[in-house]
């Protein structure tokens, strides 16, 4: 004859963009830890390293040398995942063995020219002008009448994958629409069919009332950890106007979404004193595929980090196999993040 | 004027279990990697471990003592992610914020007394009575009635988020089907409905019949590396025989399991000459929730190296965001395993 609560008993939270379910244990984080300890890679990079393919001026794979450029730079990925002269085809054995071709191109954004700054230490014009390129690449990919989907995103620190300290960021299209932005449309599209309203428009209206997830808030853009974050500090950027697509964004609100980005990237940094690990990207509208008015823009960040700078999370067998699970609660999170300083911690102990 | 060719061009793979489909980037393993190198654990573990929680003997969070076992050894874990007396309740804000109370039972299951000890290292009696084990918790739990379903997994290596190295797995359990149970449910019955034929067992005839992808095969179990893998060396292990859980596995099906086991185990460990990290584990039907005669039970494997002892492959940015994807093909990884040996490295070097 207890009653049942969010902040201390075992239950299951709904996705409502993916229709997906996530266990969450909020006691288990009195568990002892004796597993991995990631390393803590050094902060001590140079401005100018001469051996990175993405400093101004360098030489790259293909042979090309990098300009030397003053703000962002883009380039085709010289190892893309994707290619543009992917040949036609497909098989079908029996609906048991199927494939078919992908098309695609893969783009590497370089956020700045100095190789030791990350998105929290550069300063709120510089961020605007990443987003400016985000748009333009945007805007530029969509032309290609084959692409279906353009995957803005960016993979920070090495424990996520990432290849190459200097700050930077990918876009990957393609001629099909990927599994995750699939699941969203469908839930968005059927809310939308009901309530002719936006269901992340509805949600966000219901966050600010509550006030219990939202980290942090100003004119154009809402950053919260979602009811249904899976990741530790899962966070989800939200725009405050129901647009689908960052083609859409004025002046005022790429600033905006830079000072979000901003705010949210120095808490990350300060929760743990750490460079924050985290893939981070944009989901938004398909592209030369009909008109899709249900979709929201909005942007994902998925940081590993659970306890401290060398604590992560394992997302691991019972989670791959079964169901994804998370130990602290997401109200937890939020208010840890929200405490954090806007002053970036190596500036401040300065 | 190219033709499209699985081996060479990029392409996408139906997985008929899930109705998910994986990106395939056959040209992308000549990428340079500048990126994260693991640290391979040392594996010179003694056979005793004064400060294991596992070993025979020793003391536990509980408070309990481990009994002098001589085989395998079961308990309930102390740091469960769901427990037995969790309260009835739920929450439903304008289908918004959306969560369920989650009963379970979570158990531990130490494979060996010998702390040092790992599944190919040990012969097929031992584990065989693992197995057994395995068996007979499945049957035990789904005892009770509030429980639907019992996954049965194990976490190998550090880098796949082990907290303890004496060889273990774990049982959880609870009061609902998880995601990937409830999509492969609905895949399989719908093929079921269809074809009064298990959807693996059709599956199994033609990967067979092509042998292009079967890595192991005995009187009752075949391990392949699935058409639609999505880590590098993915394996799923299937029974010949069309039953949908354990609880059928006559000891003739048991020993032939373990040898499967062992076999699979073996050839990871020699592919890069280290302790091979996986998680792997059993899907199979939902329990005390009506009959399911479509599952087909199975095991998978998903170990994250892909080149060597220390880089894996990262599943991060775009395939969190978008959609999960793999470098090298199945067919390559395929007969990369079927060229090793089932003699384990550490003996074929003494
Ligand atoms: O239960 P353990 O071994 O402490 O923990 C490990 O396995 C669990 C089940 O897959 C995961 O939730 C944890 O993230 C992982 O570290
Ligand atoms: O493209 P990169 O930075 O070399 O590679 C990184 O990001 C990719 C896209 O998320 C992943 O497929 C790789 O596993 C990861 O290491």
């Amino acid at each position: 004859n207890q009653t049942f609560e969010l902040d201390s008993n075992p239950h299951t939270r709904l996705n409502i963009l993916t229709g997906e379910w996530v266990l969450v244990s909020p006691h288990r984080t009195k568990r002892p830890w004796q597993g991995k300890v990631e390393d803590v890679t050094p902060d001590n990079r140079p401005e100018y390293d001469p051996k990175c393919y993405l400093c101004p001026g360098n030489g790259r794979a293909d042979g090309d040398s990098n300009p030397d450029y003053t703000e962002s730079f883009v380039f085709n990925n010289d190892f893309a995942a994707l290619l543009e002269d992917t040949p036609a085809g497909d098989m079908n054995e029996n609906d048991l063995l199927v494939a078919n071709n992908q098309r695609g191109l893969c783009r590497v954004i370089s956020f700045s020219p100095k190789h030791n700054l990350t998105l929290p230490e550069m300063s709120v014009e510089a961020i605007t002008a990443v987003i400016n390129v985000w748009q333009n690449e945007f805007n530029s990919l969509a032309e290609n009448d084959w692409i279906k989907y353009i995957q803005i995103f960016e993979n920070k620190g090495e424990i996520m994958g990432c290849s190459n300290p200097h700050p930077h960021g990918q876009i990957w299209s393609q001629g099909d629409i990927p599994l995750e932005i699939a699941k969203e449309t469908e839930r968005q599209k059927t809310y939308y069919a009901i309530h002719r309203r936006s269901l992340l428009a509805d949600y966000l209206k219901l966050e600010l009332k509550k006030n219990e997830r939202v980290v942090f808030e100003n004119d154009h853009f809402v950053v919260l950890v979602p009811f249904w974050a899976v990741w530790p500090y899962e966070i989800m950027i939200i725009s405050k106007r129901h647009v689908n697509s960052i083609k859409l964004f004025s002046e005022a609100e790429k600033k905006s979404l830079a000072e979000a980005i901003k705010v949210l990237t120095t808490k990350y940094d300060n929760l743990f004193e750490t460079s924050f690990p985290y893939s981070a990207g944009m989901h938004q509208t398909p592209v030369n595929n009909g008109y899709y008015p249900e979709w929201h823009w909005h942007m994902h960040f998925y940081p590993p980090l659970l306890r401290s700078a060398t604590v992560k999370k394992f997302m691991v067998g019972y989670e791959m196999l079964a169901n994804p699970q998370r130990d602290i609660t997401p109200e937890f999170a939020a208010n840890r993040l929200k405490e954090m300083s806007t002053i970036h911690y190596k500036i401040s102990k300065t």
